[in-house]
């Protein structure tokens, strides 16, 4: 139909998440359009990131340094560790600006269905780095399903033998949340965990 | 927060349409995790779009050659040509393999609130394609909105002097459509326009 470089452009596009067909169409076009003000910009963003952006050998986060920022940073708290799931997650946390401590990037949760098991995940260098000694708590900041809260189970079983403190991100009803809206579970978490006023 | 190069990437990919912060960051993390896979391979597709795919000079399309494939098909009758706005919609009747003849993209449609006039538009080559002769019909082919419709009336007043024919797409009740659904303006043009079985 188009010219083969157009086919070949929205086909690439389509397999980005949150990009259906129709929206890659929509984008390809758009960009070529666009050529000095979109396309070229993303090719010189793409080839930036392919250039710069590489793994953190310490932690597993994504950043133009090896060790990353993070890790990197003197006035973070290297006695409390955050396990997350992903690159995303930690970003979440971090534009809270909330948590001063330093991360562990799993790369992933421990998943029966997409068989992913504990040597998928980066975990020989989590407990190489709390063995090295120096972290006093690790909080597994893990999504509130079957699978992130099997991986918080494995890992807290995993980790007792370490003698650090292990603690969970705290459930319950979110800000802004209507109870009338909430699922059972999260009524029946946040009744279990109520705190005193 | 994280290396400047993925910060640059989620603002450029984050201008795509269709694509919001939070998917464009989505996005921007999957292409970096799968360099080899996805992110190598977009930028080769986009560097092989902004080499190679122009403007048709004749119709406004957009192919690897000018002009483009379907101006060239010699099989394509060129005493019909269809207007489109962009080249989007070109591309959704090519889907329907039901359209044999030459196409003509005007890049938009009259839009007082957009301030965009007939000058916007690719209108000098259409009318000098008709008036080098050869065209019999024209088709409208525009959107059925308020732009879309004012772009056709337009349209067909400007082209009564080169004494063409001058249609455009019917309106009606969509296929597949429930007429309790139907706004009624479609019932109404659907009504008016029935045809006898």
């Amino acid at each position: 139909m188009a010219a083969p470089e157009i086919d070949r452009l929205i086909q690439v596009l389509s397999r980005l998440p949150g990009l259906g067909p129709r929206s890659a169409r929509r984008a390809a076009l758009s960009l070529i359009k666009k050529k000095e003000s979109a396309l070229l910009p993303l090719i010189d963003a793409l080839q930036g990131a392919a250039d710069h952006v590489r793994t953190c050998s310490a932690c597993g986060n994504l950043d133009g340094t090896d060790p990353c920022g993070i890790c990197r940073d003197e006035r973070r708290d290297a006695a409390i560790l955050c396990v997350v799931a992903d690159v995303a997650d930690l970003w979440a946390l971090e534009r809270t600006a909330a948590y001063k401590g330093r991360y562990h990037v799993l790369g992933g949760v421990l998943s029966a269905l997409d068989g992913i098991g504990p040597e998928q995940l980066n975990l020989g260098s989590l407990f190489r780095r709390i063995e090295a000694g120096g972290v006093k708590e690790v909080v597994l900041a893990l999504g509130a399903t079957v699978d992130g809260q099997t991986t918080a189970h494995f890992l807290s079983d995993r980790l007792q033998p370490f003698g650090v403190a292990v603690s969970r991100l705290a459930h319950g009803v979110p800000v802004g949340g209507e109870l009338d809206y909430l699922d059972d579970g999260t009524l029946i978490q946040a009744l279990q965990a109520r705190q005193s006023i």
